[in-house]
């Protein structure tokens, strides 16, 4: 076991460029078989690109959408910052509008809109910089979040991952998977299992790749396998992102992450949930307040463009579930770690 | 509620059938999109369609495989049923290994053996009424197994069900859905939920159909929604059927089963297991002793041809999982039900 991470080696994956006249994205809709970035050169472009799932993660959409505003910053012309806020305001209200539900979306806008009050004539330089700040704020929090989350598991432990929390999803390294890679890179974990995640095959399509890139092999399984897996005493830990904490320590994440919650518990592994501490909603009491979002059922109903049910068939497709805080064993933020997250310590961390 | 069940309208699909001169069977590769059934009039033919999957389900093989015997005995020249059975081997042999893991194919042919050998001259005509037997003595005991397992299930319930375990894998009305089919007709059972079983898609493909033609609505879920599903109070018992059942009640069945007995009795939902009593291996005691079959991992790389993991991503992909029988609240043979299912109980129905 060696605590130095080699982030040349174990941080390889930058899905979100910024060239000074364009912005880069990793084109995550044809991963992993075209390795593609598309080139963004307007705000409209960029807005489309999250609208169409170009880019896709919480952390990624916000970090995309604030460089978008930088590129939005050059198509108008104003004389003075508060000028510009209000000529920016119609591509600020586009950007925001790609992903409605994603949280860090508009909490990067409105920073974004923050740094341009308070600036100078040099505003258009005020707000790359923001946008810079943005992304490297993100990449040291998913760092620091592995190092914490690394710490807690034990040499020649294996982990289970859901969805994808990696680079792809951020400004690099990733939450659960940043975690991961800590873990590896530090020789605490041995083996890597990544659930695929239907229906959108999250875990199978990016989560493996992403690994495979930086070297780290990765054995991939049926959601369903999740149980007997843990059976045969392969698994430690399971590691996962969340979409939104709530004030108890409940966690809202990719449809799947309660089951392999309650599987853990009943086989003594241990679960943590790593986010940046803008995941935490200390507002929303707890996982019964959420209220959880229903996709198509057409997800279900087809695979790639090749419908496998018969017409008619009805299909119930939720995209989260809600952990509760008594299944989760450790809370990883940028902020520290909460173990057997409840209540009180989730108020003596966060306030509210 | 009303416990006598309209067989004409909750059994109306037959994967097998018998013309006199030749063996239908209903293409399950075909399905959902195509309903056809492949005319085989020789033995080999019979042994390509269960080798290519045209037929699945380990009674519904069973029985095809009787049925190719029969084709079989109008192949050979033979005097004498001792003379037949000899020029019979090598067909028998060939339909053997047309799926060496499946049981109840082993055994419907020891039974078509078994037959011939107290044969007079008529063996042909013995042979033929002995497949004939074997079918309607599965689809009796489908009948028998669903009105017992049916009578645990209280008024209004909801279920969830795993794979196909329908009238396409057996004679007819099915097993585990055999119990469902049962439930609805007597207005038990107000909500049935099928899983759709990756990687295969069984519940998605074939469950989902199946129960659309006797006009039972489902809804299919993720694998992975299970549990989700089960917070909100749906589910009051999962029903599922067995590869095989062990001494000790332990319970082998295709993968994900045992998580979702985990999830049952998280929540509080009871759990079901339905087979034939040839599923019971009383020599088999306990599921330590199972040996799970491991398949392709290519199977989880793609889907319908198309692949959708990057080159190089390992994968595991157990076929079955073990659920214990301390997670069985009954396991219902056509011999009758055992409760809370242990060694002794599992000796007093079945001896051994």
């Amino acid at each position: 076991m060696n605590d130095t991470i080699d982030y040349a080696r174990y941080d390889r994956i930058r899905p979100i460029r910024w060239t000074g006249t364009a912005l880069e994205l990793l084109d995550q809709r044809k991963l992993p078989f075209v390795v593609e970035y598309l080139a963004c050169t307007t705000s409209d472009e960029v807005a489309a690109a999250i609208h169409d799932l170009a880019v896709r993660g919480a952390p990624a959409i916000g970090i995309a959408a604030a460089w978008g505003v930088v590129l939005a910053s050059r198509e108008v012309l104003a004389a003075t910052p508060a000028e510009a806020l209000e000529k920016l305001e119609p591509a600020l209200q586009r950007l925001n509008d790609a992903r409605p539900t994603a949280v860090n979306l508009a909490w990067a806008l409105a920073r974004m809109r923050a740094a341009l009050r308070t600036a100078g004539s040099d505003w258009r330089g005020v707000l790359e910089l923001e946008a810079l700040a943005i992304a490297e704020e993100d990449l040291a929090a998913n760092r620091h979040m592995g190092e914490l989350g690394a710490a807690l598991i034990g040499e020649g432990s294996g982990v289970l991952t859901h969805c994808n929390t990696g680079s792809l999803a951020t400004a690099g390294f990733g939450t659960a998977l940043g975690v991961i890679r800590a873990g590896v890179a530090q020789g605490r974990i041995g083996k890597v299992y990544a659930g695929e995640t239907r229906p959108w095959q999250q875990g199978a399509r990016l989560t493996a790749w992403e690994l495979q890139q930086d070297g780290i092999p990765a054995t991939l399984i049926a959601d369903s396998a999740a149980s007997h897996l843990m059976k045969t005493g392969a698994v430690q830990w399971v590691v996962v992102g969340a979409d939104r904490i709530c004030a108890n320590g409940d966690t809202a994440n990719k449809i799947g992450t309660y089951q392999l919650a309650i599987a853990a518990r009943h086989h003594g592994a241990k679960f943590m949930v790593v986010a940046p501490s803008s995941t935490v909603d200390m507002a929303t009491p707890d996982g019964e307040a959420i209220h959880i979002e229903e996709r198509d059922p057409a997800e279900l109903l087809g695979i790639g463009g090749t419908r496998i049910v018969a017409e008619g068939v009805a299909a119930w497709n939720p995209v989260f579930d809600v952990t509760p805080a008594s299944l989760i064993d450790a809370i990883v933020t940028e902020k520290g770690v909460i173990e057997q997250p409840d209540e009180a310590r989730m108020r003596a961390a966060f306030g509210g």
